[in-house]
């Protein structure tokens, strides 16, 4: 089940990788490397973190075929309709509340404690797409966009709860990967957000 | 002692990247991500380096913590006077002292020898601002402001020189982070610049 | 062998960084710096994600030495006679070459598969540039340039091949890395590219 999370993570944040290869008019290769980065990214840094070696998708080939896989599929898609201007964002979202709950797991799985779990969640959530921006030259949607480390950490908090309260895993995270995706598309459409980190600043 | 400085580092490295998140207009939580970033992200950087397992914000919630309290403390501090221009610099220029120094002691105590424990130095210094700054799609203060990776390494090699002569770390560690600290205020405020680095370049 | 190509790799990325130092106008540390994240930078990424440790610039001195020779060069000859627009591009590509061979052999001999050798040759030739380029705001050549991942990933794929048909590891070496070299250069030189990954996109 965790697996199943994890791979269509890869594929979704795959997705947003080459929407971003096309929108910088990337080649084919350049396009691979993005989404690859994009996809691997943000469990890579987790798993660093937290010294579990070696890499998964090292030993698991259904990893870089289903990055392989989702910018073909993106191809064959965007070939024949407009691709809508908010996919990105929609498939970044997908990306984020999948992976900020498996890494959530993960870091639980592996004995650390709630609040370091949920920390690694949303670093397993933000990283890949922000890695991917900055290769861009782009300031990451996690620092652009409004409620999404909100939106991470609301889901990473609930799985906790949920798990913490004896519900099995897999509805657990059901319920926190629904959560996040929702608050993302609220603050995409809806325009939510949370209060601004005001300072008074002297005159720059 | 040692202890006493890494967390006071973290503090202030947390209220510089608190700082830039005011100007940035992010969100409560993109302050706090901004600030943890930058707080922990040049003593990770030097344990990933050096295998040095598991990470100490991991096991010690006083590194969290403090970050909430410098984004807090920070926000009640700028809510009530004006933030000086030069705030970021400063805080920025004491964290460098700080982490440079720390970063000098763990890496000898590692078992380094002394190049590249002053190598780790600058990176645990220079590593976190710099993370901060490419998030923020700028060109990081170690490559844009000069005297910078100069005081860090000035600082790193004379911790390792005065406790070479004997003097116990504690002092070695003040004198050394006075030095750093020093070397970047009278950059800061003295426009104080070493010779750059200058090549003859064909017309582009 | 291995090891004289991988010096030699490690004195081109830092004259690549010594070149961009120059151009961003940094001072004497600051292309210090510069040169040496981006020579050891691809390699250090690669034995970070192989869990390879002690990184070989722990300990052995030579390629500390090797970088502040390349800055030194770099200086002597740059004040000389006017620096070539293309210098800065060609000496990324020898490094390019170099290492993503090197890269591509020692995840061979780490016991990888030949597709994630490929990737970790990849992963060691373009990270240098791309962490230099990040620091200095800017989108890396890898992404920027055609036929970039596309040479490196032909060039490990080479070696790999060459070596998997019974030709000694030297020699499937200079092969794979005269035909990234080649590529690069009429790439630079020539505008060879590849297709471009293309969606139909809304009007933003």
């Amino acid at each position: 089940m965790l697996y199943a999370f994890d791979l269509f993570g890869v594929f979704v944040f795959a997705v947003s990788g080459a929407l971003v290869a096309a929108r910088k008019q990337l080649d084919w290769l350049g396009a691979l490397v993005l989404a690859a980065v994009t996809a691997v990214g943000g469990g890579t840094l987790r798993d660093l973190l937290l010294a579990r070696h070696p890499l998964v998708w090292f030993s698991d080939a259904h990893y870089l075929l289903t990055i392989a896989l989702a910018v073909a599929a993106t191809w064959v898609w965007g070939r024949q309709r407009p691709v809508p201007k908010r996919a990105l964002l929609v498939a970044d979202a997908a990306g984020l509340s999948l992976f900020t709950v498996v890494g959530t797991q993960v870091a639980l799985t592996q004995g650390q404690g709630a609040v370091i779990a949920v920390l690694l969640g949303i670093t397993t959530g933000a990283a890949g797409g922000a890695i991917r921006d900055v290769l861009c030259a782009e300031v990451p949607l996690v620092l652009r966009q409004e409620i999404y480390a909100t939106a991470a950490a609301a889901g990473g908090l609930l799985f906790v709860l949920l798990t913490g309260l004896g519900l099995p895993a897999a509805a657990a995270a059901l319920v926190a990967m629904a959560a996040v995706f929702a608050l993302r598309l609220a603050a995409i459409y809806r325009d939510w957000h949370l209060p601004r980190y005001r300072l008074r600043a002297e005159g720059e």
